[in-house]
């Protein structure tokens, strides 16, 4: 059976200022499109996975553009619904040295935001889908879409679809409070849960400190307690210097925890790393990788999304492979 | 006594594409700040008048690059408030030979749309004021917008404040009907008016063409029968090719039109005109000049902001005096 | 039944200087991608229509920079095939005043320039099709290109598609005595031919200045004289000043000319107006707009083109009714 | 015998602000070099002339930028003297519609400007040589330049060089009566003189309004009469409409006035016209040209000159030959 | 009481070539504005402190772009003296690995080189102010600057404003003699001095070598002796790899020493941060923080300003806060 | 005897996106001119030694920017044969972290690889000549090219020049049997070689593995013995962590190696950093340094040359000598 893959979220328009400047003297904005599920779908089509995307944007112009910068990955489009006035917008102020990254938010009014149950007929979007996957922003965006996200849940699990949720806590969107309500109804629904300690902290309060086990297998190990979880998934980076990040990976599965080896990274964006490992991670699972080879490939697309500007993981298994499997030399090739 | 003037509205970020692109095919924007009573205060400035810009505006730092942009060129900006989650935003796609100009708001939810009458403490803004201006578009915003522009001009009328207003019809903003009832409770405050034909048509059904007058006479003449104008001012432009349009100006005083000269422009950009028309009127009744000047002063101020890229007439006293009143070559000085 | 198109050409990256710069003076290119069929392909897509665009095009990540630009726009590319090694590039150095465009090609060892006839499966690329479009640059790409576009003709006149061609005569890409064998050929097939006065004299050594006839209505007539052509259609575009070409569209049906209302327009790109004229006949016809409304629809097409930078007509079916058939103003809409 | 051509002058960095912006709003300068005599050698290099150009400039990379300006377009750079600590500067704010060109130098103290009569050692300067242009600029620029160009005068008469000399007035450099003294000192040794009414204005008081005559004419006649030239060229260019100028060329010789063709030009640079226009008289006259061929060449030249951005005219003769003797058309060639 | 700071010096226009560019290869260059003692005034302002920043500069518009940069950050810019022809410009080639920064400076004849003691009125200038802020560049501009300086000096303690100094050595200026003769007049006044060891070789002969403390705490100690400096503060960068520098700082003050946290950090722009330390001290004292407090700010505050591009240190007091005594994270906060 | 040296090969036209962007989502392209013998021409010019380069290029004026990148700098252009139709041009993906640079050709017809025997006149181009050089990608653009080389080799051996070669083997235009077989035919006339393991495992299967020496003194051993060099010259980076490189030289001379210090250089281009080192060679022997010189002078040119963008080594012979011979510190020198 074919697999297509069905991702929900918001894609918002992201603005930028270029050469690391700062908002207070910038006068252009780069201006990409992206969202934790738009940006997993887009990776997706680029590793020539079937994959649509489903939100909801105005029809004026700039919601066409976002539309296309979906598109043109090869991303389907025809479960974006169109309507509402506004798009989500996010100013982002890029990481320089020891100034951090800061992020504005403008997407309170936007269609996705405001969009209501009757605008998304679940039934007819599963329709020969395989796979779902949304993240812990999708319901964190309006009580609305808490309830569309749990109306999609339910529509997949019944057309027997597998189903994967990236916690992604967002404290600027919600509480731990909500957040623990929401996603402990929606958690049950999950088969693929990727998940790091932030996010087990944030949304379950989960404390790894307590234990001696590594602290992502022990969150891995305690979500799987609570949630009929087949997996989870972690992937984190750690500032080793201060130019240089190192990644390294985890999944949990039946009991068992499989580490990736490590990359250490001079970064060219921030965002969009986590998206792009959920990818790596479905990818794999509909490739029927073993958790090693599954745990390897998601940590190296993850790597790569590091050096592709904007949201988007710009890049095709092949280099995934390479990266992940082959020892790559780092000069030239002509 | 010294002359002091206090505008109020939204101030916008404005973000459009450079070299005439369409919204589709664009991957950056320009960003300026921008917006009608802003737009007159900056052009105030350039003059070399004291000026102070009234809004609210987030605490973040598109908020403060906001309050940064009126600042740059010498807006007194002590008297905005500082609050709320955004910054209103209009996106600007340029007139392009037959493709017309195309704007899409994202100012819903903006800090001003959403702000409150005890936001504003008039006494305070108003103290040592001598002018209060505001157009249209601020009581347009929102229903607290438009008691609080009301509360504004009942304190300004109160201290003595000479009181402008730009008519500014929006019908993006706003019903007919509306704008009608709203209006008319402002107008009575009204000592100067700015409007043409849009605005009377839009706001108060006027319907030049039952009259053997010239229109903008005609309708300046019907406003100062309905309200207590001192002043109706006019300026309209006309495309007389598709590089070339025509600039002219009227003011209507006591019973009587006067007409500026005709000036045949190529235009660099749309946005803008009328607020710098505004700030010529207002420069030119300060420093007393006869009607015939302050129609060609403000219509000179107008043409020029054609050609400066922005919301803000980047003009000095100097370059509006050449225009309007030499015979000035259009060869290159050196 | 639903309307199908497809259509077969080459698309190229289209490297232009910016502000008008000579290629002596530049030190980047604006890259876009084009191409006479592929235009017109997009533009259809612009306009809601399913539309496939077929070609030859290398598998590395420039080549698939040129089938993004298609799907991001709707275009269907699942007929484009990937191989060869080199994509066509063409240099443009824009028109500015006294000074003319120049164009450079590099295009001789393009993938499409060396396809063979076995690339291409046309009995399963006209699956589900009605419409096949070409021009006459096709054929000219090479001696292989015009023996598999008389192979395609061969096929879609077989499966009952319509066959449209533009004439397009390229004098830097053959002779007339070539063009006029190969064209000879093709044009027993087609149905719909567009044709200007340089087609007919640089391929068919036509002569309009012999009659009395207005000279597109002549050529027309004569074109259809020569082949079983059901409509002839023209667009023709004529320098009024430095900043003013006029433009103006005729199509010939049952032995009567159509004529179109004028446009005075300024040029922001000068390339790719026939082809979205080609989009605005296919566009008219499959929705059974009487001649008169083609003409204009088409040639208000050709119109906003001119607006547009890129090979691409980014524009909306409304865009096009609103210019064609509205008494639209020129100002700001807000 | 072969001929070279030695220009003298300044050569500065231009400092523009991008898409029409005023200096008071860019935060980016296009930067280009250019200055009257650098022009005029580019431009004759680019018609394939042996041209060189002789001044003063530091040593700095700066200065060296200006030298690899030159060489890029083939002018010999080896009489460029290095010295000093500073490189002229000249801002340049474009003209746009109403709003008119504004320049400020910063020019000063240039290298050029506090030369010394020792830097220069015109015997090997002139070596193979065979012209000699500089102008009214020149010894403009300090009074140690007035003298340094009258020696290169003597220098060059003394080995039988043609002088040609483009009066071109700078009231920002110097006063009318400085002007007239010291070009009256100078004009004995020109040959051909490129003069417009300005200059004969602002130099030699001439009042061209008190004549029947053509006042180009007027002037020529005027001028011969008083200094030994043996051709007075003169071009001008007149506002038609707000994107419209008209250029017309005359040149006068053995008593006898010859006109140019008019173009009508939409303009992209304004700067450097009259030096194209000098390049153009003396590579007709080196050619051999006729005057009637000589004036159409030079007009054309300098007509292309205005559709190229910066100082230099990056032309070659065929695009002259093809503007001033054929009936080109304005259409896409390809 | 409430502080008021006046800072006095030139503020030039600093042209940069961009993506680390050459100055030979650069087509355009990055335009800000910037000046030791404009830089801390900036800096101030941008900490919310009420600052002034006094200098000459030319009416033309270039001048007006430099009073706007000062004034959009909130800078008091009523004790700038207009006039004179020439702004100071100096032209920034950025490091890049080996290659070290390249500084070409077109300064000598700017107007603030040219003022003269009548141009300011200190008793003016000082009214309402509480400390006076220059660096060892301002009396190296010109002869009559260091006149200037030592008048301001002297009017300053007679009004009691606290004085402090950035030593702040520049070779390429004056000499070693010439700044020790001028700065042992101007120190007396001093009550904060900032200083590094190489001010102090190239002012004052100090030679730490021969000493067994730190030479930071040496130099403050040997300038104390000197003179009756309150504080003496330094920072100092290591370069600890081809991409990491280390950040550190010291003040001495009755008789002992206090050291930062050292920074290691990845350095975006390397102007400017010895005037954002500057900042950092005079805020630090003005806010009456203790001695190690004091340094932390004031290295946290020089940290940022690495990340930053221009002269202008663009950062909040909450940010240079966060650093200092926070626990921050790097990671995205969203 | 001055020196006079003369290199043979390529120049194309280089297009890569800005800020490390993917092909896939890049919009413009940095247009710079660059080719292996090209490259070294060029530094040779900066370095001021008298250097002529040799091609084919095409008369379009694509090709004569090519011609004009060089002339420029100051590269003899006389010896350029202008004719055929393409230009060669290579787009080049920048390495960032983990992803590794990208290079797609589009060569095969230039007119270089196009080029005949009779294009070049050798005792012509030989006439004052000193010197040849050349490297392996010469010979490899097509069979004419090597068979072109060969005649050159002849021609300057007959004259008695000095011949360097770069073996630079590229596995994208030749087998390895290929380039062994011309290689081998043209090393004979070689009397410097620069070599790098890659070039003697490609071409010659050489294996330093099998050797107790340092890799690349065994590999200059080895070819020594096979051909007559009087020297063999390598340089090799190692990644030292994902942000540095290790760059070190060696040059084998009278069987005996010499090493050059280490630099530790964080990148800024990766392209023709052989090519600098090949110009240092040869300026250093045309000088006259002893081999310990010579190795650290061509290291630091090789050093340089990362530190600029584009395929140019922009540095001049003092900021090598620095780089080289003296203790600079890294800090700003103003």
């Amino acid at each position: 059976m074919k697999n297509k893959i069905i991702t929900f979220g918001e894609i918002m328009l992201r603005l930028s200022p270029e050469n690391n400047e700062r908002f207070t003297q910038c006068h252009e904005f780069e201006a990409v499109y992206g969202g934790g599920e738009a940006n997993t779908a887009v990776s997706l089509a680029n590793f020539g996975v079937d994959c649509g995307f489903v939100t909801k944007l105005p029809e004026h112009s700039i919601g066409q553009s976002a539309v296309n910068s979906l598109r043109q990955y090869g991303v389907d489009i025809s479960g974006i619904v169109r309507g509402g006035d506004q798009i989500g917008i996010y100013f982002l102020e890029k990481k320089t040295s020891q100034r951090p990254t800061n992020v504005i938010y403008n997407r309170s009014g936007s269609a996705i935001a405001l969009a209501e149950e009757s605008d998304f007929d679940w039934d007819k979007i599963f329709k020969d889908a395989t796979w779902f996957h949304f993240s812990g922003i999708t319901p964190a965006i309006s009580d609305n879409m808490a309830k569309i996200t749990l109306a999609a849940c339910k529509a997949a699990k019944e057309k027997g679809l597998t189903i994967s949720c990236d916690l992604n806590y967002r404290s600027k969107l919600w509480s731990s409070e909500k957040a623990n309500k929401v996603m402990s109804e929606l958690c049950p629904y999950v088969d693929i849960c990727i998940a790091n300690e932030d996010d087990a902290v944030g949304i379950f309060s989960m404390d790894a400190s307590k234990s001696d086990k590594e602290k992502n297998a022990y969150i891995a190990e305690e979500l799987t307690k609570r949630f009929p979880f087949k997996m989870v998934a972690s992937v984190w980076r750690t500032e080793t210097s201060i130019t240089t990040f190192k990644l390294q990976s985890m999944i949990y599965t039946e009991g068992k925890a499989y580490y990736s080896k490590e990359y250490f990274m001079n970064i060219l964006d921030y965002i969009g790393a986590g998206d792009a490992y959920c990818a790596g991670i479905i990818y794999s699972i509909i490739n029927n990788f073993d958790p090693q080879k599954t745990v390897e490939f998601a940590n190296a697309a993850s790597c790569l999304k590091h050096t592709v500007s904007g949201d988007f993981n710009l890049v095709t298994v092949d280099e995934v492979m390479k990266l992940a499997f082959s020892a790559s030399g780092n000069e030239v090739s002509r």
